[in-house]
C-alpha cells in the first residue's frame, strides 16, 4: 500500500473543503454573526494546518498506483471531510450535538438530504448554504474536483483514474478523452453551466439569489436540502416546474451531455439507459397521475405534482411539494421502487442506478435462458456492445451487498421500536441517498428522533449509498492494507 | 421440446394426487358428511380420468430429456395440482370462492401457510386434513415422489435428476446413491421416519390422533397450517417443545440423516450450512429471549417462546404460540431477516436458504477482494472443496430475480391500500413459504381482506417460493418451447 499517495489525497481533499469553507464564513460576517463566522474561520484554519502540513510530509509520494490506493484514498478522504465539515455546525451552536452535526453533513456531502432538524428554517444563511453547497461538491464528487484543478506533478502516472473509478457512481467509469484532467474539467464544467443556468432561471421566476443558490445546490447534487420547512412547496408551480426539470436533467449521464456538445446525435439516442431512464420515468409519472388524481384539481396538477415528486425520488433528491405520505399505497409503492433504482451511472444522483438495474435484468434472462439451455452460451449487450462477464457478475454481486447491507442496517435500527414501514424506508432513503422516506420519516418528517446509534448507522449507510460501497467497505478489509498485491 | 414427455409427469403428478385424496373422502365419509366426501370423490374422479387418459395417450414418449423438459414438467404439474387441489374445498362450499380455494391449497402445496381463513375452527375435519397433509406431499415434492414409486419404464434415461433439479430447493442438488431411484426413497423413507417419530411424540402429549397427524404434516413439511384459530398457542409447552425440535429437524438438508445413517460423522460436522443454521437459529434466539424477556414471566418462558418462533419462522413454518406482533421492533427485525435467510438447502424450509446466504456472503468477501486486487484469483471454498464460478454466479443472479420479483410484488399488491408493513411483509412471508407476516399479516391475521388480485399474486409469490422461481418464469420464457436446444 502506498500510504503516502493515499494521505496526500486526503490531505488534498480537506484542503479544497476547507477552502468552499470562506463562502460561508463570508456570509456569516456579512450577516454580523461573529459566533457563526469564528465556527467557520477556524474549522477551516485547522483543516488548512493540518492539510498543509500533509501535503508536505508526503511531497516525495511514489506514483506507483494500483486499485487499492484509488479505493483507500477515496473512502478516508470522505470520511475525513464528513468529520472536518461537520464542525461549523457543532461549533456555531446551531446543531448542539456533534453526531447530529457528522448527520447532517455526510447528508449533505453524500446528497441524501436527510436531516435531524426539525426547524430548517431557524438555521443561519450561513449554515444553510454551507449544508446546500455540500450537495454541490459531493454530486460531482471531491476527488474528480482535485482531478479537475490540481495538475498531475508527475506524468504518466494514470493513479487519477483510480480515484475516479472509486469515487464516480456505475458500473463502469467513461473516460472520454485520453485525459483524465480534461475529462474531469469537462465534467465539471458541464455542471458549473447547468447549474448557473438553473440559478438564473429560478432567479427569474422571482427567487431570492441566496436561495436561488441553495436550491441551484441541492438541485445539481440531487441533494435535497431545501431552506424552507415546506421543502418547495411554497415556492410558485413556476419555480416547482424547474425544479423538475433540472433534477431530471441532473438524473442523467454526465457523458451525455459530452456526446450532444460532440454533435453525436446518434450515439446518444442509442443510449439503452437513457431510453430506460426517460421511459421508466414517464410511465411513473403517469400510473401516478391517475392514482392521485382525485386528491387535487385535476389530471394537470396531479400531472405538475407527480412529475414533481417522480424526478425528485427517481434522481434520489428529495425534494417535496406535497406531502406524498397522504398519497394512496400504490403511488408510495411506486415511489419506493424508484428508491432503488435510482439516477443514471455518471450522473449526480443515487440509487442502484439505471444501467445496474438493466444489467440486473439482463443477467435475469440470461439466467433464465442458461436454465432451459445449459450448455449454450448466452451475451449481454449494452448500446450494441457487449458485456464484459465480469461487469455482469459484478453488478450481481453488487447487488447482493447492497441487500445484505440493507438489511442488516434495517435490523440494527429496528432497536428505536418504530414501525417497519418507517425503518425500512429510512435505511432505504439514506443508502440510496434520497433524504425522505415514508410515514415518520416522510416528506414532512425527519431523522430527528433516532437514537444516536441509528444516526451512525443511517450515516455509514449514506457515505455507502454515495461511494457504491466498496470503498468504504475496503477501509475495514484486512486485505487492504497488505503490502502483497 | 419433448412434449408427451411433460404432460406424461404432469398426468402422473395429478393421478397421485388424486390417489392421496380418498383419505379425506374417507374422513367425510366417516364423518357422514355427503357434500364433503362427493366434492373430493368427484374431484379425484375427474383427476383420475384425465390423467390416466393423458399417462396412455402419452405412452410412446421418447426419453432424450433435458433440463428444460424436467423444468417445464415441474412447473406445470405444479401449477395443475393446485388447480385441481383447490377443488375439494370450493365444491364443499367452505371456501365459496375458488380464487380463496386456490389461494390456500398452493400455500398448503408450497408449504407456506398463509391462510385466507378467518376461522380455521369452522373448517370440517376433510378438509383440515387435505390442508395440512399437502403441505406433506408439497414439502418433500410431488415430482420426487414420483422418481421414488414409479419404476422408470426405460432404463438409463436419466431422466429423474433434471426434476429432481427443478423441483428440490437450494442451489445445488445432492445425489447421494449412484441411482437416483434410491435417493428418492432414501429421502422419502427418513421423511416418512421422522413425520413418525413427530406424531409418536404428540400423542404421547395427549394430543388426538386428528391433531397429531395434521399438526406433524405441518411441522414435516415446514408448512404451518394448524387445527386451531390459535395455532399452536393452546397446547402444552411439552408440545410447543416437541414442535419446536422437530421443526428445526426438517430445516435441515436431508442429506446429514443419510450421511448420520451412513456414520459419516466427520463429514457431517465439517458440513458449513448445518453449522451456520445452528449458529444463526442460537444466536436468534438468545437476541430475542434477552428483547422479550420483560413481557414473560422470566428467561426460561421468553425462551421457550423465542425457540419456538425462531424455529417456525427460520425454517418458513409459520406456526405460532404467541402474537409476535406486540414484540419489540427489534425481536421482529430478527425475524423479518430470518425470513429471508430461510431453512437449509435439500430440506422441506423455504426461504433463500442457509447455504445460498453462505454462498452470497463469500461471494461478497470474493468481490472486495477483487475491488483491491483486480488481477488476483480469489476461489470460493464450502466444505473444504471449491466452488464452481458459476454456481456462484447463479446465487447472485438468484438474488437479483428474488429482489425483482419481490419488488413488483410489493407494488402490485399496494393497490389495496394497506400499510408499507403489511405490503411488504405479505410478500416476504408468502414468497419465503412462511405464512403469517406482521401487523395485518401477522400471526393473529390473515389475507382474507387481500383483494383477489393480490391473492393471485400471492399465490404466484407461494409458486415461485417454493419451486425456486426458473420452474415457473421459464413457463413464460418463449425460449421454452422452442425446438433447438
Amino acid at each position: 500500500m502506498n500510504v503516502k499517495y493515499v494521505f496526500r489525497i486526503v490531505a488534498l481533499a480537506v484542503l479544497i473543503t476547507s477552502i468552499f469553507m470562506l463562502v460561508p464564513a463570508g456570509i456569516a460576517l456579512f450577516d454580523g454573526q461573529i459566533r457563526n463566522a469564528a465556527a467557520y474561520l477556524i474549522s477551516l484554519g485547522i483543516m488548512a494546518v493540518i492539510s498543509l502540513i500533509t501535503v508536505f510530509l508526503t511531497r516525495k509520494y511514489k506514483t506507483t498506483v494500483y486499485a487499492q490506493e484509488g479505493v483507500a484514498a477515496t473512502g478516508i478522504s470522505w470520511l475525513a471531510i464528513s468529520a472536518f465539515g461537520a464542525l461549523p455546525f457543532f461549533w456555531s451552536g446551531e446543531i448542539p450535538n456533534y453526531i447530529d452535526a457528522l448527520f447532517e453533513i455526510i447528508s449533505g456531502f453524500t446528497t441524501t438530504g436527510a436531516s435531524i432538524l426539525n426547524d430548517v428554517e431557524a438555521l443561519s444563511r450561513c449554515n444553510l448554504y454551507w449544508r446546500s453547497f455540500s450537495h454541490w461538491l459531493g454530486g460531482m464528487g471531491m476527488l474528480v474536483f482535485i482531478i479537475a484543478v490540481i495538475p498531475q506533478a508527475k506524468k504518466g502516472s494514470g493513479s487519477g483514474i483510480h480515484l475516479m473509478r472509486a469515487e464516480s457512481p456505475g458500473p463502469s467509469v467513461g473516460k472520454f478523452t485520453p485525459h483524465l484532467r480534461e475529462t474531469a474539467l469537462i465534467l465539471y464544467g458541464i455542471y458549473i453551466l447547468l447549474t448557473i443556468l438553473c440559478v438564473i432561471l429560478l432567479i427569474i421566476g422571482d427567487m431570492s439569489l441566496f436561495d436561488s443558490l441553495c436550491i441551484a445546490f441541492g438541485t445539481a447534487g440531487t441533494g435535497g436540502f431545501a431552506v424552507l420547512n415546506s421543502s418547495i412547496g411554497e415556492y410558485s408551480p413556476y419555480i416547482q416546474s424547474v425544479v423538475t426539470v433540472f433534477m431530471f436533467l441532473f438524473g442523467i449521464n454526465f457523458n451525455i451531455y459530452f456526446l450532444i456538445i460532440l454533435r453525436q446525435f446518434k450515439t446518444v439516442f442509442r443510449n439503452e439507459e437513457l431510453r430506460a431512464y426517460i421511459i421508466i420515468a414517464f410511465s411513473a409519472v403517469l400510473m401516478i397521475t391517475f392514482n392521485i388524481s382525485h386528491m387535487y384539481s385535476g389530471l394537470k396538477e396531479a400531472f405538475h405534482h407527480a412529475a414533481f415528486q417522480v424526478s425528485s425520488i427517481m434522481t434520489t433528491t428529495g425534494f417535496a411539494t406535497v406531502d406524498f405520505e397522504q398519497w394512496p399505497a400504490f403511488s408510495k409503492a411506486i415511489l419506493l421502487l424508484l428508491m432503488f433504482i435510482g439516477a443514471s451511472a455518471g450522473s449526480t444522483g443515487g440509487g442502484l442506478k439505471v444501467s445496474r438495474v438493466l444489467l440486473l435484468a439482463k443477467n435475469i434472462r440470461r439466467t433464465i435462458g442458461k436454465t432451459l439451455h445449459p450448455r449454450k452460451v448466452y451475451l449481454v449487450t449494452m448500446d450494441g456492445k457487449s458485456v464484459d462477464e465480469s461487469i455482469c457478475n459484478g453488478v450481481d454481486a453488487y447487488l447482493a451487498v447492497y441487500c445484505a447491507i440493507l438489511l442488516i442496517s434495517f435490523a440494527i435500527i429496528s432497536f428505536d421500536g418504530f414501525s417497519i414501514g418507517t425503518n425500512f424506508s429510512a435505511v432505504t432513503a439514506c443508502f440510496n441517498n434520497i433524504g425522505p422516506g415514508f410515514e415518520l420519516v416522510g416528506a414532512t418528517g425527519n431523522y430527528a428522533h433516532y437514537s444516536y446509534l441509528s444516526k451512525i448507522i443511517l450515516s455509514l449507510d449514506m457515505l455507502l449509498g454515495r461511494l457504491e460501497i466498496f470503498p468504504l467497505l475496503a477501509l475495514v478489509s484486512p486485505g487492504l492494507w497488505s503490502r502483497k498485491r
